[in-house]
């Protein structure tokens, strides 16, 4: 049986709102990349507690990822060891990516500390690929530029980070240098976001006979 | 004094799940334009209620646009009739746009029906702007791909529309063919939306003591 675990709409404000302090103090980004659309709502509402008084808000460039995961064949003998499933199992495409217009050509991020949002950690594999892909256009724009030691930092905010074996791999740098941060960590259960209920009275209601973790 | 409205998340999630039977049934969008911030959080609710059993999500592309209203001069001659105002009064500025390479340089859109989805129309500045440089740009992707007949239909969708003289202008035609949907109409008040809350339990107490509509 999936365990299914609900969170509110008041929670997730509440989970971005905790947050916020420790993005502040030790991401301090300048610009927000936000997942499409898991990470439209944590964005925004994590917009407003960034905010610092008398400065503007923090712009958010929204990208969109899909992530299609293709089963693993049923064939009996086909017995997919973890190394072969993180090869063979996944495919993330683009809907959408930065807009290098408005951003300038990519220079406007180079030397930038950039924070990435989406609601939830699962196999990593779409951060992945938004980390791999913003530091190679990053990368490739700072050469084009000449700029010479304009480090781009990126870090990551997740509501959920689930517990399991990841397939996707986060640069060792950011783990080990705590840019990565999730609200919560929860083991591998079916998280229902608010967004996502037919009926939010009903979501809520079974949120609230959850026993309090 | 500025009459506040507290709108809470679940009222926000009741007006897009409300709406939704009529944005398929009259509009049937093939892609959403959400503008950002605030039209982020109600486009990612949207989705789940406009997705069809056995069809893929309705895309959304997120564009970033920035109101500043500069104010009309103090000086006590400078007495500002609306079409001055409406003439001097308002820019608008790009922060994210249509990401041209994931939508195959705009042939994608050209021929759809396209709904751009804020959170509240004030103003109308925003919404003008953005109606009309998504038209400006169909328009001149559909001449150089020599389509003809192809129309792109473009809808909006709101939660909120403040009953207030408009600086900014939608086209006749989307007018006259009801391609406008605003949730609720509402005088002219301060809309405190979920996502601005500091406190949001507070917030959710203000909105229960609000006399009911």
């Amino acid at each position: 049986m999936v365990v299914k675990e609900y969170v509110t709409y008041n929670q997730v404000h509440k989970l971005c709102q905790e947050a916020a302090p420790r993005i502040l103090e030790d991401f301090q980004p300048q610009l927000m990349i936000a997942i499409g659309g898991g990470g439209y709502v944590p964005a925004r509402i994590l917009r407003s507690f960034l905010k610092q008084p008398g400065s503007p808000n923090i712009p958010i460039q929204a990208i969109g990822l899909s992530l299609y995961e293709t089963l693993p064949s049923t064939h009996p003998s086909a017995v997919n060891t973890p190394g072969e499933i993180e090869m063979l199992g996944t495919k993330v495409t683009r809907t959408q990516w930065l807009d290098l217009t408005s951003l300038g050509e990519m220079e406007n991020l180079v030397g930038k500390r950039i924070l990435i949002v989406d609601e939830v950690d699962d196999t990593r594999t779409t951060l992945e690929y938004a980390v791999k892909e913003l530091e190679k256009d990053v990368e490739a724009a700072r050469q084009k530029l000449g700029y010479e030691g304009e480090k781009t930092i990126f870090s990551i905010f997740v509501l959920h980070n689930k517990n399991k074996e990841k397939k996707g791999h986060l640069p060792d740098e950011m783990l080990k240098e705590n840019r990565y941060l999730a609200a919560r960590t929860v083991d591998d259960v079916w998280i229902c976001y608010p967004w996502e209920a037919a009926d939010i009275d009903e979501h809520d209601e079974l949120a609230r006979q959850q026993p309090a973790k």
